[in-house]
């Protein structure tokens, strides 16, 4: 295991502070200290990433697509090692981390998919016309481009997936940018595992050094050098909203201000109609709420249903449920102290009614699960519960009538996701509060859990404020790319000087929008 | 003339101070005292913008399609009452209005088709796989949908094309979403004529009050106001650095930060190679340089050369060629003062070397063309040089070799175009200047110049920052509606229940991603 930083193709460990992992269960210390990043180390990986880039950029879709297979097939050959250290940092069980590294390199051999095929990048022409009156139209070819060195924060609750060659590492390399990621402390021998593995694929496929780094040290100090340092153009961020608005904040105070694409997660409402108040209903919810320790962006914290006969049932129903459900970890210590405090505040208020608590565990960090209740009236009077809680709780908020449910939707924030469970009469019956719902979320599910989020083109993981700092794109699914490239115009270009996605003859063979219409010729 | 603000269909003087309009060449003030809003009427504006939200974003694209070329028919209505006001306001000659008005309601035709047809709206479909191992595949669906409210800061050096029904309107409206527009206080007049334009082809296609408000006044109060209401959900702004990145920090900085689009101009730097120095390539600059009083955004305000035995005949080719055009006046005299300002800010770099300016005219507000000249080596030295002066200048800068030319390509900022002249084979030769300056820019131009920017699918206008915020967006062309719309996802959605631009027979007959193929199907 590297205990060094990882800058291009150089082990580096110039700084006197270091990251050590522990195991959350029993918080002992875990084997590896690894070196702290310094601000030369920082800027030593921007240089790197920013000469790399002019090599990078220029590399075919093809040959990116080897790197990013090679990567997915080095961190296939860490093997158990890879499992087992994995499990030891994050708590998380074996199943799940198997389950999550399928999907790390899933994810990176869709995007290799991706830019082999080549269709991705949006190529777009418009043919001159010399005749044209007043002035002839010139010839004008669009594509998308990389944008240079992308940051990448690591997240706490994907070990694998959204960490050091996760989504937004894999996006981001198959548009063209280098990328630096910042190792989440809580995982660095996880982060070291897979940063050596991305430099090995880097090397055996003949990738420019500096194409790829990888950065210990708190968000403070390397985290925020690194938003700082102007050769970084954009970077992707998946974690808390306190975390995520300071970085935005600094990503955009820069002199040059650079896109900052932050997952902050949400509470995801779900909007329980009469018809769905059932068991099965309830079994779904109470297995979405505990997953991974309640740990998911897309947990359902928010349930909100109308008063009505079956609801006192179906609220047993669900208590019971999750009462059968073994407590679990949590990522750490730190995380699960905050849980319980939150919880606590959502207790304080004296209407929240607790309707069932998992068996108290006396374990250290250890999440019991928490599920309470409120009318509408005393939720929207209390705006504190309608933010998120990270960990197994979620809140039942019975409403009066139709109209208390809107005006429940309507002081909800912005959110990655909202449910409806019921029936199709009752999608067209509740049509105006589906379409509030709507205005707040980036993905609407019908009696579906949100948690599970498929990896595919379709996907929109993302949504208003504060779900993500820019609801315009996703950090989910192949257009995720879109956040680390832009469009790029050439007027008038000679056609042997043009890149192959815009050349006449199509020599790539990809989809193109030629005159308006969408073709491959 | 409405010298009211227009509030969707409600008219309101409830303020105490004017914008008045003047003709920029005598300084007379012009007819119409227009009533600056007061922060009561921004907020008025708002919430109408946000009741008329939910009638809005459920039209179809047909029925918008209606209300934006009624948008075009009535501007057209309007006649020659707009084309003097027009001129009277911004001194710019009739035949540039003529040709500005019909490029204002080509955008909005252009727009209208777009909406009509339906594909842009990139439709997206993977359907469901319920036999998949471990998990099924669920059914998911995406399509881009509306903001919100969107705010619309008018131009000043485009007061049809840029302002009131300007793209930036017409795409905030083709995407869905209501438009509340901060009018310039150079051309009140020109707004007020056009609002009501507006406001009449809304009455007529039966859109709700409120989809549309024009508001007269500064934008230290009332675009900052408007951007400070948490109902507003993005912006658009064309105008100065300094402007733009006032409202752009206040839009980042809101509790609920919204996206925020400023295109802030640029120096456009040219590459003329060395077959290109000659009397055809000087006229097509001169042309240019001067075009509109050197207002335009895409000016070629940098001409970068290497020093060669043509470079001096060239030079003075271009001199003569300006010396040729008469002086024209400015939009307003703020803008003339600020020139000339700069343009000695210029002169005061003691290498900068005059080359021609042209007639002195000694009237009130005309700029005379300045073409100065430097070496590599002392542009380098000074990076005030590399900042746009918006008006008839433009500086060459002679590098003594391709290393010092690469260098000051190195130096400059984010660009909106980057323009080559010069042979097939030298682009070839100059292959790593133009890669280095492709990394700044969002559009290429070949042997022509960077004014005239074509409204089409394939255009990008709008490249790294400071040419404009976000260099992922354009704001001319098709593609400017994607900076005010945003992708919704529906997961296993009843296909009843779908919006039709995702049912399952596709009735709209739209082109569609379907498990990752384009197909109308």
């Amino acid at each position: 295991m590297i205990e060094k930083n990882i800058i291009g193709f150089l082990l580096s460990n110039e700084g006197d502070s270091f990251t050590q992992g522990f195991n959350p269960e029993s918080n002992k210390p875990l084997i590896g200290n690894f070196s702290n990043a310094t601000f030369e180390e920082v800027s030593l990986a921007v240089e790197k990433a920013t000469e790399a880039f002019d090599t990078y950029r220029r590399v075919s879709g093809k040959q990116k697509s080897f790197f990013l297979n090679a990567i997915a097939d080095e961190i296939e050959n860490i093997g158990e090692v890879l499992i087992d250290r994995c499990c030891e940092e994050s708590g998380l069980p074996k199943a799940r981390i198997m389950g999550e590294r399928g999907r790390t390199v899933g994810q990176l051999r869709m995007f290799a998919n991706l830019i082999a095929e080549g269709s991705w990048l949006e190529a777009s022409i418009e043919t001159a016309d010399i005749k044209r009156n007043p002035i002839p139209k010139p010839d004008i070819r669009k594509m998308l481009i990389p944008m240079g060195p992308v940051v990448v924060f690591a997240a706490s609750n994907f070990p694998l997936a959204f960490s050091t060659a996760g989504g937004d590492t894999a996006s981001a390399l198959a548009g063209g940018n280098p990328v630096i990621v910042k190792a989440h402390s809580a995982h660095p021998g996880t982060s070291a595992l897979i940063g050596s593995a991305i430099m090995t694929a880097a090397k055996e496929t003949g990738m420019p050094d500096g194409v790829f780094s990888l950065l210990h040290g708190s968000g403070k100090v390397v985290g925020q050098s690194l938003i700082n340092n102007p050769g970084v153009k954009a970077a992707g961020f998946t974690g808390s909203q306190l975390a995520g608005r300071i970085l935005f904040d600094l990503a955009n105070q820069r002199k040059e201000p650079i896109p900052f694409f932050a997952e902050m997660g949400s509470v995801n409402p779900v909007l329980l109609l009469p018809t769905a108040l059932n068991l099965k209903t309830a079994e779904m919810l109470s297995t979405s709420i505990t997953m991974g320790s309640g740990q998911f962006c897309t947990k359902p914290g928010l349930l909100i249903t109308l008063e009505n006969d079956l609801l006192e049932k179906f609220i047993k129903d669900l208590s019971d449920e999750l009462e059968k459900i073994e407590p679990s970890v949590m990522l750490t210590q730190k995380i699960c102290k905050t849980y319980y405090k939150e919880v606590d505040v959502s207790l304080s208020n004296h209407d929240v009614k607790v309707e069932s608590r998992s068996q108290e565990k006396n374990e250290s960090n250890i999440a019991n699960s928490t599920l309470v209740s409120i009318s509408g009236k005393s939720f929207i009077n209390d705006p504190k519960l309608s933010e998120e809680i990270f960990g197994p709780y979620s809140i039942i908020v019975k409403c009066k009538n139709k109209e208390e449910l809107n005006k429940v939707i309507s002081i909800i924030d912005g959110q990655l996701t909202g449910t409806i469970f019921g029936s199709e009469d009752e999608i067209q019956s509740f049509n105006f509060s589906i379409n509030q719902l709507e205005k707040k979320v980036g993905r609407l599910i019908y009696n579906g859990v949100p948690t599970g989020v498929e990896v595919c083109s379709s996907m929109q993981h993302g949504g208003p404020y504060p779900a993500s700092s820019d609801s315009r794109f996703t950090s989910v699914g192949t257009m995720a790319i879109k956040r680390f490239t832009r469009p790029v115009a050439f007027q008038s270009w000679p056609n042997s000087q043009l890149p192959d996605e815009l050349k006449n003859n199509n020599p790539l063979n990809i989809w193109r929008l030629l005159n308006g219409d969408f073709t491959k010729e």
